[in-house]
């Protein structure tokens, strides 16, 4: 086996910096979790940077909004594949399977981004003009 | 007014080749429209293809599935902005309105994919490791 | 001339609204001009998020913290050009023009990022292995 | 464990190539170390490549100029974090740790990176168009 | 050794359903080997889309067309590398050299793609206006 | 039509400085033309940068090596789509065919492109996991 998997930061394990603890009693309390995942764990190098990412973690993805969670997981995952971020993917795709993404839904998605990636690299390769009826100023 | 918008093969206007016509009847009757978008009339450079790709949006995009349609077309504007296709984010965030994605819909689409493209960036510049419980061979 | 540049939401230019008043005003005085680019007022579509956007540039790039601003906004100019974001090249090039970019330090810069996006490809191509001696664990 | 980091080609491990020896020498020269990275050694596949970017590195970023060396190991970071080039993410922020960059510096950076990728999506998501007040030729 | 490299389905190793029963006929066929590698195991989870994925592979990649197989690996190389897709960079790089891509020719391939990031690179960030002269209305 | 298509830096039409006026002269030597594109004159910014560029295109690109010139720029263009480079993809279209693409080998090339991307998202969404037979030093 050769090449590392290793961070450019060390993980940081204390759990007793004040905005550190506020910000995992609340990931467990409004995820009904006790795991902290690396993500956090890592970001904990900053703590106001890992306090205002999961800030806005819990007010887009984890309050309850129009678009249903589930779909705004699915969302996510569409990004995260798209810029192929490995750990993205995983952490992203664990969530959308616990809010009760399916098989068959985890399916039409492969299916749904594998397509748009497909029909945007057509379109950069022909350079295709966009249409006047998408100018929203006339259209609207 | 500097720069050019081209593209870079001949928009076909040929509409009497027989597989142009099948796909543009096709596109007409299962979108209930009468406007072919220069995506279609550029890829018509390639009549073939231009079945192929249609083939596909009609049975992923078009046809009903378990994802609801607006759903989809905001899973496939995801990774056309992740890709930033011009032409393609155009066509697709007109395409999730007229499936009926609201104001605030969209204002909670662009909250997401933005925090995941925040995070992306910065699990990649952590490099973080991902964690043993995304395992799927062991999770589930 | 063929070829659109439009958005996909109206802008807005209502700027009697508390929240987008606010953030014009705090603008405004921050930057010590009277100009509301663009990127804010299409932002202003949802009023909310202009603010937190706002409120991380101010945080961010426009308060003075130890990295210089002109470095800063260098640094944000390389990710939006590696992420080739048009308006985000043109704003950020401006920005560090203000904060003092001197012709032979763009120079230099761009040197650099086209270096960098040879030497990314390169070991891409290859995929060369992690050294262990850029394991942090071990290092620090 | 499943999964492999492998590269694409056979590390070449001969140090007695004229090109390779002369480069090496340089490395560890003017680098003054005695650590020659799997970047170069993979790269020694074509002596002639290795020469060229070598030498790039070596003007660009290794000799001093006017943008400090750490300010540009930091551009460069920025650059391979937007691409998701492991390897050039480890060893650059290798370098610029090496040349001072300090933990609160790479926290700045994280937060700006972060910042410029969620701006940029929302730009590339609104399609956002360029102001006038940014056209070069009529601004300078 | 830290991190994990998994995959977010689990390998369908049901070699018994019949449309991948089929596929993988037709591929050992096609291609005149006996082994299956994991990205048609693992896309075996959805049996249509490993159908329509084989099907174009097939058509495009495996049959005889103008384009010589070799050179049109060496392509999707270059697109794999330049999407940084680990796995395809690997699959397609052992199938050129299946198909007869010498060192030599990976040593142009590879100065290549460099060359082309880099310029892709400083095109975008100088945001260089296309000439009138590539305008294919004008010129064809 | 609003947006603006401008460069961040002034176009350098000053023919007479030595450096520029050496390589503009070896340019229409080696390419047998008349016409200096937007690319060059607007990297006159910096000379020696200009230089830089100029001898490795001339050495990889237009130099006749192994692989056939044609071939080089269809590999060129598939890095440049993928990076969604206009400049970039309309100057190496455009060199292609005068080098020789016909319409058939461009709508392969097209085919090929696309179909590379939608494997490599397809790669990226389940996160496939290299085959122990791609280890190059197990295989070579």
């Amino acid at each position: 086996m050769k090449g590392l998997l290793v961070s450019t930061i060390k993980r940081n394990d204390d759990e007793n910096h004040p905005i550190i603890k506020e910000v995992y009693q609340d990931i467990k309390q409004s995820r009904n979790t006790t795991y902290i995942g690396n993500f956090w764990r890592y970001l904990a190098f900053d703590p106001d940077l890992l306090k205002n990412v999961w800030t806005d973690i819990k007010n887009i993805m984890v309050k309850e909004t129009i678009i249903p969670n589930k779909t705004k997981e699915m969302i996510y995952m569409a990004v995260s594949i798209t810029n192929n971020c490995s750990y993205c993917i995983h952490s992203h795709t664990a969530a959308a399977k616990k809010l009760g993404m399916t098989s068959e839904e985890h399916s039409e998605f492969l299916n749904i981004i594998a397509l748009a990636a497909k029909t945007n690299q057509l379109v950069n390769g022909i350079q295709v003009p966009v249409d006047e009826i998408f100018n929203v100023d006339i259209e609207n």
